[in-house]
């Protein structure tokens, strides 16, 4: 099969980090395509920076839509999964909702550890219906360059985060953000509960669907549109919107 | 005071009716400056279409960030709020969520009626956290053209609609859709609870903002982003994002 | 138009004061009638007193039914809130209801500061359904009257609280409790997030209200008494209940 | 024991009725006491009552502390239950309180019945925090004094709901309001589930707590109060605001 | 009456310890009848241990069918709960569902003290549907051989526990775990809240329910199962699935 | 990788069913092992049997404990889930969890087919957290013998019900009950949203989790048990249970 790895921003390194890192999880006979957005922020780390991005990726997405068998949102910001998820004709996988999708799987709360936006997740989780789950979001008082300039000083924080959310009650922990790949293979020995990537949760549980075969609704708000017209955006986005792509 | 009334799609004659509708709402001194999006869907009826509004929408706010005192989004799916909220200077309110937070001064439940996409409407009022203050949604079984063309049988089916949200204990009716616009004033004496209309419920609760002066956060998700960078979007959406608008 | 600015406690001077507040806060054209209950509690800061003040309230309120626009309930425990809107032929708001719900226009979650009560506010706040939006409360440590004996030292205990509100995630906050009013304005300059005062808020609200003239309902639970009778209660309010005030 | 049965209207007729339910509910050695407030509402069918009717209780209440063991609040509003809770110093109980969390202990769902008023009771039920408790609540299409004259007419309603919301999931029936007393005996061997009076289970649970014989809380919002002081109220209330009844 | 205590591990001493304390709350004319699984784990720490006491509180409850008129459950997870209720034809009740419902009558929220297990219990907690009413639940860092060996050295710290969760908002605060049966009397006067004991609340309960005297559903998933069949269960539970025991 | 396809029930046609369904969805490499409990119920209808099952299930895991890679619960209540989560050294998938989990995936709320038990189900994905993805659940008015003799006309009944619940908004239908096993292929292309069936997802899901090689907890309540003890039960059982299997 086919997947489709679409980044929301538009720099390439972590494009490039997030194709190696579902590459690296993917089963035998998983191709990893990976895709950059030509336009938007070169980083989501704020409520606008999204909006913008779910454009950027609605229209990356539909440049694959017919020549890929699935699609991995590779942004913790899940950003625009509904929107995907309803146009594009083959399924659709956010990397945090497929964390935390899989945490559910290992029994009781998770926790999530981030670098910042908690709030964000927060209404991402909630919007997902998962808050009786959530044990809690801690931030990890560090910045992504700082993941990558100092790896060990990093880790032994997300480590002792991962402790408390434990202490908390949490089950399992979903590690979100691009900088904090990895993390959970340098820490998992060390954690007393188990560490979730959002790209190994997200690359598997694409193949689940592509397996599954299910059909995409033909009806309700999930439907693929048809007969919408829309000015300004790519030929490839408004003939999905046509419904004729 | 100027109060931008911004549409988030591209047919600039629902922009005109939503204009006309604020400045028949508004106080004496509130200035209506009606825009349309530069790109993006001509009517909204899909999660898709509701994203590319999105961004269409930021960088139509962009360029009046600094010359006006709010804005009132003129589209039922509060397209974009929250970026929207976090990005502009001055407060931004959403016509949908200006007629629920009004429905909760009445006391009890409110109803909505629309032309349809009750689950998209359903997710917007559970994000607002007003799900218990939700009786039902009722999508009435007609079309825009059709309250255009025939405003008596659309009419009577929209109090048909009110009448039964009452009597499943809805205190109040808040109106979705631009195109039910004035059926509230068409249709209240005949209904049993009050009909609100989002244009004007949101007119009058930007002019309220704008009258307690309140200042943006300094700190959280809702502080105005600075320092961030993206390629390929508007010079004024790209100055708001550096934080220097 | 003419504002009810109705005390549900028997203390004139904060009557006066709250006035005061709403005149500071109110539109032009806008006339604030104070009035205190003929009985009833000194201040209310219990569950019991704050029964007792209902009905206190609402023979107040009867007395002006007819003669005012709206009312302004400026008790922060929003006492007697859903009967007062029963049975006034008038818009009835409640003050920290007014802030909860302007606070819910800035985004994200509000905190709120009281000089204690928390439980009953935290009831107050489920009742209105906005639980999810309610980040928390922090009852600061200290006394109305040492609030105005000395509103500095108070005022750096409210200012810890608003900072430790926002460092768990509160977008604003609502300062709750009569002896907080104008410690917004002292202090918003130094608070991270916007501090809310009921009063402002609903004196605003209580406008907005009006001058979207919306019907009182014909049915459910907020449709105006008629044909009730009551022994032993003043006379304006047994004509409520009868229907022929 | 003696168990004061405080009816919350003041028909004097419906306290009798509810004393000879709570007689004959009553174990051996249990002493009823029945007492009608001084004032307020004939009978209470709406909100702007239930608040009037909410401080004669508690004047009514007053006359009785200290010479009571419990208090079982002969309304099903559970009319001020939270204030009497905290202002008597013994248990108070309200009666559909005591209906709706004997339903849990039979397990599963509950349903409830009415004459009318559903949006008051689903209110009260979220309010004791029981609404995932709940199924529904379903309004018969008949009116007390219906219930008097023709009982075998009004009970054939009553059951068919019974049976509604047995096939909505109810395991147990809950019926609310005093003109339903008696229709649990009359009706529960044709009934698929348990049919629960709530003066029944008033009794037991006022009996319960006071063999339990817990103390007040010391703290917290339903400490007795002290020291506080109204005007216009009764003596012996007055007295128990001060705190020294 | 006949009341069965039954405990659901294989301790005798935790059956005698219980059958006690049974005594002790028990009215005047209520037997105490005490039975202890025939198979199981020794004492219940972990989810797997509840699942297998499950199966034997049934086999125990099934050879007292018929021959006593209420069960409580003696095991403060509430074992097998819903189906002891659906299975037995008396009523059953679980300890620390009987704790919660009554604290629930204390008014507020009630807290939890455990020595731990506070996930399990938590999860018990919200499909009673009460997690609006739960504060917060503490495990007091003792073991159950702690509390026996150094009753004041526990005592202390379940009491600095019980102060904490009033200082969270607890109103009453339920002791969870048959280790800490009598710490509610030897700790009472010390607490600033009530302080309940699952064995002391579930007896009353028990008796309340037996002088209802109400039937059991003869619909839905509480009614008794009929006609079933199983392999390898003793011959009184089999009879009971067959429906004629 | 073994997986191991555990039914809950002592039917042994069913457990050959589940496992031909199993090997039909799972993976190349997945070698799918059936068993069925030594003892319990034949089928599982009700809660009392879901008890005993329980156990018959632990004691059927414990025997493959280290010679599989993962369970599947053949078992549409999940029966012991959690309890065989804990104790079982491997992954542990419930088939109804992994279809409302994959349905989630699919985006919006999703709605259950069943034979019945709707009671029981709706608990189970409140358990799980998913009410707020749950749009509704229908019991098709037909039994599982019936499906099997006559699956044309069932299988209409289903199609119906798949209709319903898309109109009310689910924009895909978990299957519930091993008689419903195959009807998602034979009406999957006249139905408007996907369905989905718990075997086919709950072996995608084990293959899942086995390629993430997540480690099991180390400590909460999901932690194995060590050192606990108990009579009565089967040798492997009790080897769990002491920690050394």
């Amino acid at each position: 099969m086919r997947l489709l790895v679409a980044n929301a921003n538009t720099t390439e390194a972590i494009t490039q980090a997030c194709a190696a890192a579902a590459r690296a999880a993917a089963a035998p006979g998983t191709e990893i395509i990976a895709a950059t957005p030509r336009f938007g922020p070169a980083v989501i780390s704020s409520r606008a920076e999204n909006v913008i991005a779910g454009h950027a990726l609605l229209e990356l997405l539909a440049e694959h839509a017919g020549s890929v068998d699935a699609v991995l949102l590779a942004v913790s910001h899940d950003t625009a999964l509904e929107g995907a998820r309803q146009v594009m004709p083959c399924p659709v996988i956010g990397m945090t909702e497929a964390a935390c999708l899989t945490a559910c799987m290992l029994g009781g709360r998770f926790g999530m550890i981030t670098f910042g936006g908690v709030e964000m997740y927060r209404e991402l989780i909630a919007r997902y219906g998962l808050d009786t789950r959530l044990a809690d979001i801690i931030a990890v008082n560090a910045t992504p360059p700082e993941a990558v300039a100092d790896p060990d000083s990093v880790g032994n924080k997300v480590l002792v985060a991962a402790k408390a959310l434990a202490a908390e009650g949490a089950n399992s922990v979903v590690l979100a953000g691009a900088a904090l790949a990895g993390f959970d293979n340098r820490l998992q020995e060390a954690s007393p509960v188990a560490l979730l990537d959002g790209m190994a949760c997200g690359v598997r549980m694409a193949e689940l669907l592509v397996s599954l075969g299910l059909p995409k609704p033909a009806a309700g708000s999930y439907a693929p549109p048809t007969g919408r017209s829309a000015a300004g955006i790519s030929l490839p986005l408004a003939a999905l919107l046509r419904g004729n792509a």
